[in-house]
């Protein structure tokens, strides 16, 4: 990919509130968040099934589980000031974009590490919930080298 | 990207309308479609400013406008009989997901299909609309040659 011309003005003068309070960011990050986590699951219910069917599924990743992702990483200060739920999670979608138009990491990657970090019975909703927080909260751990320090 | 095994079972007996009526593979193609529709978007905008603003933006690509597109397209045997609009935007997401996957396009050149065929004023909204069913139609005039003929 060569889309870093996109990035071009955050590059310049790199925060972690700049990029990570970006709606244009987030818009784009939340079909990059939702394709990722389809393909992850997909793989994780193919590789684990017990019939060896493939599944192919897809999910919009709920906002609940990006801000919990979000907290759970320490990361609350990408986000703006008195930031509610809806905030977090958008931040969250900011930064995996600009991880991914800063070619720090490809579209491959991104699903491997959520993939790589599911367990657990997917089908059983609550449990989906948590453990899908967990690869999130992974996924943002490993980002953390790609993003400003402060 | 190698994440062919997720359609082997497609691949194994291939037909347009097993592919076209996948439910799983229209949940994945759902994310790709408005990733690529979002970068595509993006790209144009900051290349047709007149102030040379960069423009991060992202957008849900409507129903309508798949379903235009797959009219427009030819590629109504794709879909299930007596389709309507939602299963017809079904079948559209279903195909570039299977193209995707199935490694004939890359992100990036599905991306740039539609960057190349999006014109005009995108910031009216029955102009974007107008314009983006032509930029879909053309992906998937695009598409075809990597689809089964029946």
């Amino acid at each position: 990919m060569d889309y870093e011309f996109l990035i071009k003005d955050l590059n310049l003068n790199k925060s972690q509130k700049i990029i990570g309070t970006d709606k244009g960011l987030a818009k784009i990050g939340d079909g990059i968040v939702n394709v990722a986590y389809s393909i992850a699951k997909s793989i994780y219910l193919t590789n684990n099934n017990p019939n060896n069917n493939i599944i192919r599924t897809g999910k919009k990743v709920g906002k609940n589980i990006l801000e919990a992702a979000l907290k759970n990483a320490n990361m609350k200060n990408f986000a703006k000031s008195r930031a509610n739920a809806h905030d977090l999670a958008d931040t969250v979608e900011s930064l995996v974009a600009y991880v991914w138009l800063n070619n720090k990491m490809t579209l491959k990657e991104i699903i491997d590490v959520l993939a790589d970090n599911l367990t657990g019975n997917l089908y059983i909703r609550n449990e989906e919930t948590k453990n899908a927080t967990v690869a999130f909260t992974n996924l943002l751990n490993f980002m953390k080298k790609f993003l400003p320090e402060k």
